[in-house]
């Protein structure tokens, strides 16, 4: 059992927690909680940390657990100081980050639906729009490097797990990205105040690419014009607009809806 | 200039901004930063409090507010003190809580558009509710006993001033309401996971309910059996559910795309 404070172990959960250089260098993550334990790959699994509390109250699992060499049990209060949330589930897992490229982000689909993220900064939001995105079926996120370490713990909760199940790509430039896709068939539609149509009037069964944009700015005007189409959302009263992931969430299910 | 930590004022906002009984009792909430104060209707204005450094930075503002008795300037560090965030923008507004009753779920409306939500527990979840609910032109929402404090700092947040324009009421006997809204012809309608039709095949032209269960667990079964008609949002994948904001979303728009 891990009882100091100085324990190697410790200290590299708590730099992957905290910083985005220590997870990018070492290419693992952490992901806090039973679900998450649940939902990591075998084979992506790099090690497993119980508290003590946890161990005792989960005798079964604890053990099928640590019969792995790569699990440890860790003092209840140890536990505590490296973990993210405040009221800790008393396990968590060490990752190797999913090796996405571009090509995955259409492999393998007659239709790609690729949602392009610019500049969307809220965790949840980015955690959110890759969960729902697995839901809608979407076949790859595209982040710009303004978005979200969709590595760091509060992203990864928001996703309960579809981290590991949609290709989410991180690009410096957006814009020739979206070339790519183009080249590839794919339409991108800029969710956008100044768009014309709503966004339930246009076709989505062909390749689709939505963009979406920064929580308080909404998209650059540099790539909403690499755009094809400015579609709106409709809105009433004094809204001004939706958030990001919400917003995300609508497109996503309008292009499941009409592809269905 | 307030400089003493006694103040009574300031004592008061740490109350409304920390519990829910403290605005109960007053009536009143604190809505933090510039475009709350903006949003929030003369009427139901009771006090605005800035920071020394805001009040010198924006001084054309500043002198107009200072000209309603109600406005005071406090030392930073005061300000900071009694605020929710983290990075305040240096501008309260202590505002009267809207007075809605159940009449006004559904008052003026050929065809109610009404969200319920049970047990709702995330204030972000909620109060994007609220928000996306403005832009999807429902006429109310109910909450159960169970749900976040629409009042409670991070709700308002969320709802970007949404919340005072979407009536919104807390209701004990949710059950009990639901059946009030049907002798006046509306339908409820349960996201649940057992829904035979998926939720873009009902129809949703008359007065409609959707009702929302919490984030861990859905919908409770009482409240349930009490629907008219369980629907469905299609998940692919291993999604088991979707965040609870993202389904009410999807509802609220699909109504609205149906109506217009």
């Amino acid at each position: 059992m891990i009882t100091s404070s100085s324990s190697a172990k410790l200290k590299m959960i708590r730099q992957l927690n905290t910083k985005a250089k220590a997870r990018r260098e070492s290419g693992c993550f952490v992901l806090e909680g039973r679900k998450l334990f649940e939902e990591t790959p075998d084979s992506l699994r790099r090690g497993v940390f119980m508290s003590e509390s946890f161990a005792r109250e989960n005798p079964e699992m604890a053990e099928t657990i640590l019969n792995d060499t790569c699990a440890e049990v860790v003092s209840d209060r140890l536990f505590s100081s490296v973990c993210d949330t405040k009221t800790p589930q008393g396990i968590l897992t060490v990752a190797a980050i999913p090796r996405w490229n571009f090509e995955d982000l259409t492999a393998g689909a007659r239709a790609p639906l690729v949602m392009v993220l610019e500049n969307v900064q809220d965790p949840g939001n980015v955690g959110t729009i890759i969960r729902t995105g697995e839901g809608a079926g979407v076949t790859g996120i595209l982040l710009g490097e303004g978005c979200a370490d969709i590595y760091s713990p509060k992203v990864i909760r928001a996703t309960m797990g579809s981290i590991f199940r949609v290709p989410a790509v991180r690009e410096r430039d957006l814009a020739g990205a979206l070339r790519r896709l183009g080249e590839r068939g794919v339409r991108s539609y800029a969710a956008h105040l100044n768009g014309t149509n709503e966004y339930t009037e246009e076709h989505y069964k062909t390749g689709t690419a939505f963009l979406i944009g920064s929580e308080g700015n909404g998209l650059s005007a540099g790539l909403t014009e690499e755009a094809d189409c400015l579609i709106r959302i409709p809105m009433e009263g004094r809204v001004e607009s939706l958030n990001a992931s919400v917003a995300a969430s609508l497109l996503m299910y309008e292009a499941r809806r009409q592809r269905n």
